[in-house]
């Protein structure tokens, strides 16, 4: 599968991560998002971790200039079902997600980005 | 990664595939679909589908009988995002995803549950 699919809700956009990234998927990923943020109007974008085991430099990078992306393009972006293993593995190896706001899970991201509209 | 991760969106459930299913993988989804319809209640279960170029017997089947357990569990199966060109192929090779509804997207499913509810 060459492409993450990116499911539109309303004026927000859902993208699971479910593959091992690599530097190929992660920029088609960026530019399909950034398109489809212009084309639909959203305000709004979840990205879901819940697949992932790991989340190193490369995956924590790709999600923070997703983040600066969207961010131009007037749209927030929230980090969705973030395991526990890897909230230790992130404070523990130093990585930040800057930019980005994270959720516990769909619903509460859902709702963090509608309380940002209000 | 051996799971497809299941997102809950109010009383729906929402799958996307992205990944070749595998017998194991397909077995593990239902095992863990199953079990989340009974534990968050849901009435309805949303499967993406629009990172497949290729639904073969084997996924089909596995569609079919999975929306068959959720029947039996009270929730209705919504397959959305299917390519045309896997339309295009299930009716080629005459593969039928019975006791499936399906819709364009995950919005027009979400709409078609709900009204099912009502």
């Amino acid at each position: 599968m060459e492409r993450i699919p990116i499911l539109r809700m309303g004026n927000l956009l859902l993208v699971t991560i479910q593959v091992d990234m690599h530097d190929r998927l992660a920029m088609t990923l960026q530019d399909d998002l950034t398109a489809r943020i212009v084309k639909d109007k959203a305000r709004g974008v979840l990205i879901d971790i819940s697949a992932l085991d790991i989340v190193d430099s490369f995956i924590g990078r790709m999600i923070s200039n997703t983040a600066a992306m969207a961010k131009i393009l007037d749209a927030s972006t929230v980090v969705v079902g973030m395991q526990p293993a890897v909230a230790i593995t992130l404070v523990e190896l130093g990585l930040k997600l800057e930019g980005v706001k994270t959720a516990l899970n769909v619903e509460q991201g859902i709702k963090l980005l509608q309380r940002r509209e209000d």
